[in-house]
């Protein structure tokens, strides 16, 4: 909610538009701390991004590199950020000298991963030397400010909602964010918990990167950020970004968020066309019936809506999945990015009435406002 | 498995005997480490450590403080472990200058908190100026030494058993070191995956504090201790330390041990007449039945046996909640601590007719070594 955005040059070599690229597609499509105004991907150079992610064009280029980059902007974008989301640990070398180079340009970088550029010596004399910042977003709060789960998640009263998943990098951020914006441009007052990265680099004002945290923490970290988002904003409603997949044979992050968030609904994001498991080519993805079993089997709460992704789909392919999922569940189904938030909204209004109400107080303002 | 065990002076004020001394407890009852040469708690001064824990006398005494303990015996102990497992997550002043008298001392100081006293200036100070090692058993493996889930489990083509628990500090690791040794007693080779401070301490060869570990190596990790214990161990079976609860509202560490070691069958510990979660007074112990639902509900495996702890219980109500729980639930039941792991090795043979086999083979050749 910065008044003035910092520019952000977002660096996503070989994967820009890819699952491990999504931090990178995220930016583009929704910041509210950067402007960005370039994305580095030699293998798509020229490219328009917007068009590139197979929505509509959006103005911002594609590079080949940093010098590319440099020499068609017209100043030095002030950050350089690392925008893909590998399941490796480290950068290469390569990637390390990209970093350098762009300190010496004097760009702050900004970080993602597991792996801390402020705790690298090189990175942290080079930074200095160019009196450039460095960011790590997972970096975590310091152990004495971390929480452990309280209960005071039940003194929230209004509707807690998480979108989780069938897999990693399917959507769901996407869709909390669309719903989101799409909640508060009709007067439903919405605050986005974000659990990952690339929502905090978004501009999410809540959330904690959760699979950075020592994990004795994490429930209690996202049931902290619930409570926090409830007693600083007086919310409406409260959405709260999924990870990965209950059912992941890797990762246990939606079991953190369904502990901590304890919500009163889920939208379930799913990719159709995906057959294996992102980063993980052998393992085949869920049936989204057993997914929905197991969410509901481990938490007191239902699944009301799903949110598809057209990843790999053509239009007219995501239109026969939607009917095809509203007739087998029985359940609103939407792909945002194509359709909209409308279907969601409307599941939230019928499962928490208030919302309705909400939006018909704004509508009477509104129309007052205008009489007036 | 040292030759010669280094001895050891537990601190455990207020708390030996009660949930959180677990790790006292734990030093006390089996240490492959340690020899635990005394127990510091003023509260019970005086008395005998196994009699204090409801078992036969031990001949480990309870200081009421350092001077007291260095007092009455003959040397000076090589180490001071914090033998406290508390929620709090720092030490209090008053502990930390206990500790920094043991480190004046000459003691080294062994630590299973999550404030890691290798970070701590003064502590590391201090250290240095006597020449005394600092220990902090959760601290993690560096980033780079860390491991996500590769799949590599489907290899590992022995039993490999979970003991999980209905709540935190409720035996599992007891019952896992118990029937660990019961099970090699009788020839089958077993190894324990530990996964959390205590049980490290006691001296497992493989395992790591989960609760420690930034939360998206959970998984991968567990997988990691349960390969490294087949190949390098060649083992007929391998335990696996369950932590917390699954349906416990705090805490996910059952979900990583259950995706990370992918049990072919579990062992349920539960105390019955525990009313309220430990360190939790105002959340109900869950019922057995919807434990059992809810491990079975996520993962494809069984609960195969229940152990129960006799926390405040008579000899005479274990029993009765022995029979009752046998009934109830068409399940093998004891208490290991009262009634040995009996039940539970004939549930493994049942189960695994390979540890059968094994047993049968270890006797022949037994009988033959004794009749050569």
């Amino acid at each position: 909610m910065a008044i003035v955005n910092e520019t952000a040059l977002v660096y996503c070599e070989n994967q820009f538009g890819l699952v491990d690229g999504k931090t990178a597609s995220g930016l583009v499509r929704h910041s509210e701390t950067y402007t960005v105004v370039g994305v580095i991907d030699s293998s798509l150079a020229g490219k328009d991004a917007g068009e590139e992610l197979g929505e509509k064009k959006n103005g911002i280029p594609i590079f080949a590199n940093l010098e590319d980059a440099l020499g068609k902007l017209s100043t030095v974008p002030d950050c350089y950020i690392y925008g893909k989301a590998p399941l490796e640990t480290y950068i290469s070398a390569k990637e390390r000298g990209f970093i350098l180079e762009a300190m010496e340009k004097g760009m702050d970088i900004i970080n993602g991963l597991h792996q801390f550029f402020s705790d690298d010596r090189e990175f942290v004399h080079v930074a200095a030397r160019n009196h450039v910042r460095i960011k790590d977003i997972r970096k975590p709060p310091k152990l004495k400010d971390l929480h452990v789960f309280s209960g005071q998640r039940s003194r929230v009263t209004i509707p807690v909602v998480a979108v989780l998943g069938t897999d990693c990098a399917c959507g769901k951020r996407t869709t909390t964010v669309e719903l989101n914006n799409s909640l508060n441009r009709i007067g439903i007052k919405s605050i986005l918990v974000a659990t990952g990265q690339s929502g905090l680099m978004q501009g999410a004002l809540y959330g904690v990167a959760i699979d950075a945290l020592v994990s004795q923490f994490v429930v209690g970290e996202i049931e902290n950020a619930v409570i926090q988002a409830f007693d600083n904003e007086s919310p409406d409603i409260i959405l709260v970004e999924g990870q990965s997949a209950v059912s992941h044979p890797a990762f246990m992050g939606s079991f953190g968020i369904l502990k901590g968030s304890k919500p009163d609904g889920v939208i379930l994001q799913h990719p159709p066309a995906r057959k294996y498991r992102c980063d993980f080519p052998n393992l085949k993805m869920p049936a989204v019936e057993s997914e929905i079993d197991l969410i509901e089997a481990i938490s007191q709460t239902k699944v009301m809506a799903i949110a598809l992704s057209h990843e790999n789909l053509s239009d007219q392919e995501i239109l026969g999945h939607v009917a095809n999922y509203e007739q087998r569940f029985q359940l609103p189904t939407t792909d945002v990015l194509s359709h909209g938030c409308r279907k969601l909204v409307q599941a939230l209004c019928k499962h928490f009435p208030e919302l309705r109400q909400k939006i018909k107080r704004t509508h009477v303002e509104k129309n007052r406002a205008l009489a007036a």
